[in-house]
């Protein structure tokens, strides 16, 4: 791929960093090699491809450590209806009548989003993975993709086989964007025999697991009745919790869970609009933060949000903890920023890789323009981006070094047919 | 004017109305004298201007029905703070340093942002309204300016007759895109004495009063206390209730507040996100649109929000509610399109003009560009916008049947002036 350089920008390199203005980035095969003072850098080469990022800010891109991509195929399809009736009349029919290819065009609808909206790396689960994993490869974004695992499937053990073996082939095939994770999807939804091979797998094949935990006051009151902990206790005494593991929602806990995903390093990922949306209730973020917990943060499905903008998501979580705690210093801009970046990229482990820009990491970085009215004047530029910024302020995005997005034009990505693939796909799904 | 026809758009007149397809809206001299199916449209007339709206949404302008637009010159500048320093240590001093030329280009940098997000009309209190007035002028939105009155300046009742003088030489002058009011700030900054000469002063004159009501709870303590009534009882023996009342907040309030509300036309106008920055809570709008209260939406000012978009705002409406009540049908989208259209008509006493696009209203009108990703597919047009529309989705922005946008371009206003001159006189108020 060879030498890429950002010059000229103003550098929030990560959510402790201090704003740094005239700064470069130079990244060598996807790999930063340089993040600091333009007047300190090493000597262009001269191959290599420059980036004036003159009035733009220059931030880590964006993790969303909770998705189902795919989901766009059911944007506005069924809103405002309570949980029961939206998915037993509206979500799994549509889903029973899924073919494998209408979860790549999903898919890369999705990613066309995401990445207009500063989105580098997102946690996926959904059904026909492989075909999510696809889209995302041909996307250029970096994913996590994982295929969801229900008990109740007939072919559930199956499914899992498949997951491990296109797990360790995906690995086995070196270094890529992709870092596939298994998906068993809830504890209520998988049986503690199914729940244990999935331990057991991705304990001896290194693999993260992908699950909802504690999403509703109802699932939590199930669990204790039925196996009399919560469902972050039930997984801890699986042995889950000792693996690489990225929890959705994580809304209702008691203070033992709260210690609990502390002391394990348990991935929380936080999705606030999905949480309003489904009237699922308020996650107990500051209490999360304030025990050291790694908190991370997710769109959730656009089927329940209804769109994939992180920023947006970034500042709903700064606004509403504030509202319900009535603690106007509660989840600060610069602990939202956090969230959606390092955050989102510890909860996922990968933080040895992307959440903040520094040498050695990847070259995931996003570039905003500054210069529209609402985003003037300038007096704090993470207040600016959390609670100002706009997904459309998105000017470039390079993962990986390459750069997927300039000028609010997709470089790799064909915008036009995706959008048409995708929404013919949709109309299908929903009037069949 | 003359003559402006809008063809060939997918039409949503109101929150009421089912989107028509292959719509046609014609206005002459800023008044709507058709808008309809296309093809039962009156002929065109040779002069007139023709915009083609293929692929876009046409929708009545939306309505702030709360905010003070010259606070953009205090975006960032202090935020994830407690509300006392806020005010006493950051934004009172900037404030005491305001000159009147500052208040003109703070405004209008408001302006430029609100255009942008689709705002056609805004009810604005602040310091030096005048200079807010003339702001608006030459920005061509309609506005309803206020003088903020606060009792305890020493000129306040100087204030209020030069505001009466102003309002009753702007109504005098004929019909302007400029509706005046009266903004005493709070019944706990304004004694009854001052309030009082406010209701008599209005009534004599036709005139509408703008006050901030029961934003937080101390204050309603406070009321009770002092009064021995909550805050909008409290205005209700005063007289106030009688009035053309815009009341901004309304977030604590009694059953019997929801009641008087309803029965005397109170225009609650509701301001999610910054009863969430500021930790104020959560407004009882269910029980309000229940009750048939007439429920506007704004964003209030930039300093505690931080932006002007009531895209977004009208998103935050149809979903803190849900989560906060743990009903998923709380505040529909179609409810939170009503409450930034003709609800914040209501509340303006303006809704025989604009908030929905009838024949004989003014032309206040908004083109969203439905292209893009995060608006595909499209099932519901009002869940669309409503939940995943994004401000920077307007194309075009017309206001009294004048285009003050077109394709994301400002037709009236310098955008780059304006941002270079607020931008200068902000910094200049934070750091003297």
């Amino acid at each position: 791929m060879g030498v890429l350089r950002v010059t000229n920008a103003l550098l929030l390199a990560g959510a402790e960093s201090v704003p740094l203005p005239s700064a470069l980035l130079q990244a060598e095969d996807g790999v930063i090699t340089y993040v600091g003072r333009e007047s300190e850098a090493p000597p262009c080469p001269p191959d290599a491809e420059v980036l004036d990022a003159e009035g733009m800010l220059l931030i880590p891109g964006l993790v969303n450590a909770h998705t189902h991509a795919a989901m766009t195929l059911f944007r506005g399809v069924a809103d405002d209806m309570p949980l029961k009736p939206w998915l037993e009349e509206k979500i799994w029919p549509m889903e029973g009548r899924l073919a494998p290819e209408d979860v790549y065009w999903g898919t890369l609808l999705g990613i066309a989003e995401m990445l207009r909206a500063g989105v580098t790396c997102y946690n996926d689960m959904y059904h026909f993975f492989t075909e999510g994993a696809r889209a995302a490869v041909d996307g250029g974004i970096r994913a996590v993709p994982s295929g969801v695992l229900l008990g109740f499937l007939p072919n559930a053990e199956d499914l899992l086989a498949e997951a491990v073996e296109f797990c360790v082939e995906l690995v086995r095939s070196g270094p890529s964007r992709v870092t596939p994770m298994l998906g068993p999807h809830a504890p209520y939804t998988c049986p503690d025999l199914l729940l244990r091979k999935v331990i057991t797998l991705a304990g001896e094949h290194h693999l993260g697991i992908h699950i909802h935990l504690s999403e509703t006051a109802g699932e939590v009151e199930d669990s204790i009745r039925e196996h009399g902990v919560t469902p972050l206790q039930h997984m801890a005494d699986l042995g889950m919790l000792e693996l690489q593991v990225a929890a959705a929602h994580c809304v209702h806990l008691t203070d033992a869970d709260v210690a609990l995903a502390a002391e394990t390093g348990l991935g929380c990922c936080h999705c606030p609009t999905s949480n309003m949306k489904l009237a699922s209730g308020f996650a107990r973020v500051p209490d999360l933060l304030a025990a050291g917990a790694v908190v991370g943060l997710g769109t959730d499905g656009a089927a329940s949000n209804n769109n994939l903008d992180m920023i947006e998501e970034a500042r709903m979580a700064a606004l509403i903890h504030k509202g319900y705690r009535g603690d106007p210093t509660a989840v600060t801009a610069r602990q939202a920023f956090a969230m959606a970046t390092l955050g989102s990229a510890r909860a996922l482990g990968l933080a040895d890789r992307i959440g903040t820009l520094e040498v050695g990491k990847q070259a995931d970085c996003v570039l905003l323009d500054l210069s529209r009215a609402h985003l003037q004047p300038l007096h704090d530029i993470v207040s600016q981006l959390i609670y100002a910024a706009q997904a459309s302020d998105v000017h470039t995005v390079i993962v990986d070094g390459e750069v997927l997005l300039r000028d609010r034009r997709f470089l790799k990505l064909d915008e036009e047919r995706v959008i048409a693939e995708a929404s013919a796909r949709s109309l299908r799904l929903a009037h069949p």
